[in-house]
């Protein structure tokens, strides 16, 4: 617990024709989907529409106070995208809130982006020895500046084609331009992208449960390295970058995604499920009962539990009023800022030997200050069990994440288990400590090990970073720009 | 499920004395207490402090908002009292906000109420007589205008006894008057009210678990008819009404408190396992998974499962960010507005025969919906299991309601059960229906059928209301202002 | 300058007849008359209209930001009261807005209130020795309290003639009851309170110039001592007390009020240039140029001029942005803040000996600030020429004066002229300095000396003040409480 | 009036030393200058500050909102920029709010701009063809662009001087780059732009009086076409544009710029008054009054009086709290409008021949509204006076105006007198009319006529503007860019 998740991006084309009278509207679509994916963001939200023009809606905090819905009727149009952002680039303002919407020599285009670049310094540094200036922080300004040059001599997906043979890193990309969708996923398919149908068209989005929320239905994934093309209500297809290795983030399936989404396939309940009981077989235990650090840990518990034959009793509860985005007041002592967000219940633990089960552990402070509270009630014994290997390395791919130093796994024999294991165990005060394998984190998944991105757990990232190891090497920057 | 609560009420009082060389403060804990009842009321938030004189903090929504930190630095006393607001009587302002402060012979005294007077419009009248004026439209206006006149002659103590000798109905009061706090339970202990040490003295909430949040322990319930004094860090307890019936009500456990709650000796979790057993018993069926309708129904599908070892698995997904107090856009379908707030997980419940489990049906429109949601993702059964038996009546001691016509269940014969359920099962497009029967609730709670309001459940209340049936009779108001 | 005012009140009933086919509505007539009278309070703003209930529309700044005007469409009838606020009495609260709405025996009233009882003390301490509690700190709530008490046994003329015989000090009010507006000014017509026709009906309002902004003619002025009723668009006149002195506040005709207001029959603009002119006279001197402190000084610079000939140009700018509600960041100097307010302009001045004409010195501070910074824009001479004899003493009732100590000519024998004054004119760092003198004063008004209120230029004043002299003596509080 | 001006800029450096034992801030002479400003922009405000990077802190509305006071304190360094907005190009946004502050190649740079630009559709082209975007609609972010690619291979001096051989307009540029700053003024003047000394410093600012609010004094002008370096408190003066034609705005000195300011050497308040006095001999007549309409024609119609000896006397009342921001309730009426803004003075006006002294007429709906008041409170008549020539044709260097269909004097024969003008007289409900010559503009001002911009007055311009005249040819746009 305590990852902070990056963005979520929506596109959507409707049919220009009558819903019963009416022109279809593209807007109440997206602002919706917007909901189904708050989950994903709640810095900020915004919503472009194409209508001959293009019309951009965007504001500060949760979709339903950056997005006042009577203004929404301003934005006419069957086609559209939007975002939910949280910034995993320090400043936090309005200028940079997504979607972006620039002019260019051909008019006016839009880009919302999930993920995170890892050559931007480099690609800044090029285009402003071309003269380019950059007026926000963000990614996707200088994806704009770099479509933009390329469309002054190609065609949109030629454009788009070149684009992800430059930039690095992690990029679901929805990008409205010329009245169409072009919904963009890299090549190693670290975010995750999906397509489905809605009534009178079709639409993309971060997650499948933006789709359930507007009553459409799932068709498929983006595959990885594929452009998706949505125009009039119709869709098409291009694989881009063929014959790419795969690295889907397994954090999505931990921890960001919801369960009720479906992502390459595979019900993230269900996942979430299989690695509850896995944990079970890896690390069983002679216990009570299950209980799970709400609301993260509640589906691994469960599985645990199934698994385990141990009881399931929740031990914890949360307290709903204090969210994601709550800021506690700056005297608040971390002890305290722990009961407030969640309370023991006494008579549940009292006397008894409880597994304890999180998602995840980052720091270890959070961990340590429930497993105190829950033993404070009389557990007689606390055992944590973690539904993710020990994270021991940064993210670079849109996870904001502490440095290195401050995770509690960091050090390389930690993470062996071991004796390494044993002072986790102990600085968090637990009886005893279980944290999910590699293998069966894949196992659980489903997906080979290979195509999964796990540089946050081993420390071998599936991109080139400075100064980390990586899997694959990559093409030069300046060989690009060489050309143009 | 649909049900809106009341209010929440705490009060405090420390020893005059330093706590590592500062002097203790009040005000922080009764702010993050009231973080500890936000459940009980998001409408509006406020602070009461005795320093010499009073000052009061209040404001609109959720404590975070209406009482910004850096103001309770004003707020410097060892005593106080706060309050949670939901608005059972229409009118949302800022006037109607509490603590209400007033001044009187004696000088100023402030109020917080939870609960509902059923006489305030004779009062109200008799006052009005007398030559009074009301600036608001709440029970503590006129409490406080009753207390000041008894305060004429009477001690704080003689003065709160005759108060409870004329006010009819369900009250959980925290009366700041000299430097002291007055807890007041009605003598039909209607609402709930606790009392516990914090650090440095004493505290009386509406719930334990406000006691949690500031690291305090529960010591006992306020009896009904019981005044608990809370003066420079002591206490005192004076029973003030003996003998009288008692009526809790039933649907504090059932809905409103929150589940790590203790309430007159019971926790609030135990209570819904218990309910989710007895259901499990009393409407067994053959089927392949319980399933709650969150967050409500949570425990009592967990006790359900467990006493019919069905698997428990989730079916529904809720939506985090689309809290009590979210107010849909008022173009949203109500259909939408369903399809926002939850979401059926399809893998989880194709081809499944499903237990769904929520606590209470009020008008059963969402029921409908959400069993068409789960019905529509392929479930091949959907029995639906209630934690309350049916709700026929409305209330008049605090809990927000729609009219008796309004009601899915308001008809006898329905709630008889028979016929009238099949009606109601068909209505909900269910394939079978079971509430919980009076008996299986009595026993749930462990309190004898005698001492719980069940006004609503029985159209039978505990309390002479205007048109409705009461099993008590009560004074005269005519008789009490006579002699004033 | 310096002085701060207190309220505006305006009242309006329309025949309950169509005009243009559309209802006559209330509302926005006393929106923008409230508009009108925005000088007079820019605190809060408030509007009650009467339309079978009651009906109060209030919010805190301007009129645009207090009572948007969206809103007023919610506010339907023909009859209604309106207020702007400066608050005399400390806290500046939502709850002190007015018009106060409250609820008594006869259904529902209204009040708004100009001016300043001056034994609210008394009168509160007798209210709750019978049992009363006050919810704001204000008059209004006093005044209410007595009129329901009144209105038990009394037609609502008899009421008010009661209360008028028991509260003292300045009141001009607007009582909106059982849908009719009764206008009272009290015995001594200290406060502005005048009447006229609009389209349809009839207004009372604080100053005129709220019946020119909406189109409406001026009839007569409220007389002191008079109840002016307006009912389904027509009017009748009660003199209630009759014979009583009058003392009408000087500093409305200084200061407060609109220049193109009529106040009991005078024009202010031609008061303040008489003032102007009778100010040459009393303060002949050679000079080049006669230049007023902007705002306030300029009609009676203008008259200086004209009178002695004696060039009128301008040699201070005001900063139009820097409103009398502005309140600078804390760091800021007095320096700096004078600075801000007006800046010299150096080209008129230098080289020059300049009248600098004032309407009223209080503290002085301002004064000297603006004296040094034309003079360090190379004035030759400063002379300054205020039109208001010297402030010796505070305001009782209805201006927001400082302490007597604070008050530069406070010390008797400065306000005599002499040697005290010669000190003025040095702390000031003028070369020389003239006020007006009373009888000058009593001769622009042209109302007898007898008839005005002069309190704070004399120290003696027309009520009972505990601690000052006083004129008349009053009625006993407890003899009137004695029969109730 | 209703003219709508520009914008406001200043620039400051302070010596890096310390100041009383603090160091030198520019943060608070910045905002206390954009105080003094706040006339030239009401619509956002914004602060650009270096101290080794740039930190920007800009929001909507006044000053004293846009820019919190507390919030200054994070914006330490002694060296930055700031703006005051009022929008020239339609969408009022954040985005647009100045300084814009960008990176580029050599770090950060903020440019803030007072005046508009002619040719930016062929610049935004031009550079859109090489692969630009752009994220505002503002002039700022095209000569930011510019600056970028010039500054790859040229100093920022060289820079500048390139980038004004380009952008053809009206421009007063105040840019930070480097801890430096530029201060740039178009080669030919058109918008007033000055520098002087504050303590430990220099400043640059669009206006004089920005110096007298923070205590600076007036040195020079930038002159047209020059270059003013403020680095580490000290200046230098870069002529880059020699023996231009100028063409200096002549609404700033009859209506922009405030009167106690200092532009190219006029002090505006002596060329208000010299133009009374000409519009006097000009357009004389025999009445009893000279009364301005308020604010505006204050100084004006003192000038008209002097010369006239015709006696000074307001007969127009302003209400003080309706600015120039202010937005009236759509529902409002034209003729109530005014009456809200302004108010006759019925004893003042009634039986007088009135000479009505305003600074400009647009459309002339207000000024008929005017007369019609006057006249309509017993004026026997009412003679217009205007301090301007008429306007026959549209600003497009940072006026906004209306179309010239819109302009009551837009049809050339009117603006030549005779005919036309009774026309104009006849329409504005006046007894005669009388606007200011141009000959008599140019004597007042006191510059040669072929040295100021009369553009909107002659509908020849000083610049080409397509489908307009112009007095003089420019360089083509191809020719720069070809070389890059």
């Amino acid at each position: 617990m305590g990852l902070r998740e990056a963005c979520g991006v929506v596109g959507i084309s409707l049919e220009d024709g009558q819903q019963g009278g009416r022109a279809a509207q593209a807007a109440p679509l997206l602002y919706y989907a917007l909901y189904g994916l708050q989950h994903r963001g709640q810095e900020s939200a915004g919503i472009s529409i194409h209508d001959g023009g293009l019309l951009t809606l965007k504001g500060m905090g949760l979709v339903s106070k950056a997005l006042p819905y009577e203004r929404l009727s301003h934005l006419r149009g069957t086609v559209g995208i939007g975002h939910v952002r949280y910034s995993t680039t320090g400043a936090s303002e309005l200028l940079n809130c997504q979607p972006l919407e620039v002019s260019y020599h051909g008019g006016r285009l839009a880009i919302a982006h999930n993920g995170n670049l890892v050559n931007t310094e480099a690609l800044r540094r090029e285009l402003e020895r071309r003269g380019a200036v950059f007026l926000t922080g963000t990614d996707s300004e200088i994806i704009a500046q770099l479509l933009a040059r390329e469309l002054r001599r190609h065609t949109p997906l030629e454009a788009i084609e070149r684009l992800m043979g430059i930039i690095v890193g992690s990029y679901s990309l929805v990008i409205l331009l010329d009245g169409t969708v072009y919904a963009v996923r890299d090549p190693l398919g670290i975010k995750p992208l999906c397509f489905g149908r809605v009534d009178g068209g079709y639409m993309v989005a971060s997650e499948s449960v933006a789709m359930d929320t507007v009553g459409g239905t799932l068709v498929d994934d983006v595959r990885p390295g594929e452009v998706v093309v949505l125009k009039d209500g119709h869709i098409e297809r291009h694989m881009v970058c063929r014959g790419c290795p795969k690295a889907h983030c397994v954090f999505e399936y931990i921890y960001f995604a919801r369960a009720d989404s479906i992502i390459d396939g595979r019900l993230v309940y269900s996942v979430r499920e299989r690695i509850g009981r896995l944990l079970a077989r890896e690390h069983p235990v002679d216990a009570d009962i299950v209980s799970p650090v709400p609301d993260s840990g509640i589906t691994f518990a469960i599985g645990y539990s199934k698994e385990s034959k141990i009881e399931y009793r929740e031990g914890l509860m949360k307290n709903r009023y204090i969210g994601r985005t709550f800021i506690m007041p700056a005297q608040t002592t971390r002890e305290l800022a722990v009961r407030l967000k969640m309370n023991a219940i006494t008579e549940n633990v009292r006397g008894q030997r409880v597994v304890l089960v999180d998602d995840s552990i980052v720091r270890g402070t959070t961990s340590r200050r429930i497993v105190d509270m829950v033993r404070g009630c009389g557990a007689r014994a606390v055992h944590l069990r973690i539904g993710s290997p020990p994270i021991i390395s940064p993210c670079y791919l849109g996870i904001d994440m502490p440095t290195r130093a401050e995770l509690i796994a960091s050090s390389p024999s930690r993470a062996e288990g071991g004796r390494g294991m044993d002072e986790i165990c102990k600085e968090l005060h637990a009886d005893s400590i279980g944290y999910l394998s590699k293998r069966g984190l894949v196992e659980a998944i489903g997906i080979p090990e290979d195509e999964l991105c796990m540089g946050c757990l081993t420390g071998v990232y599936s991109l080139e970073i400075p100064g980390e190891r990586c899997r694959h090497a990559q093409a030069l920057l300046s060989e690009y720009f060489s050309g143009t």
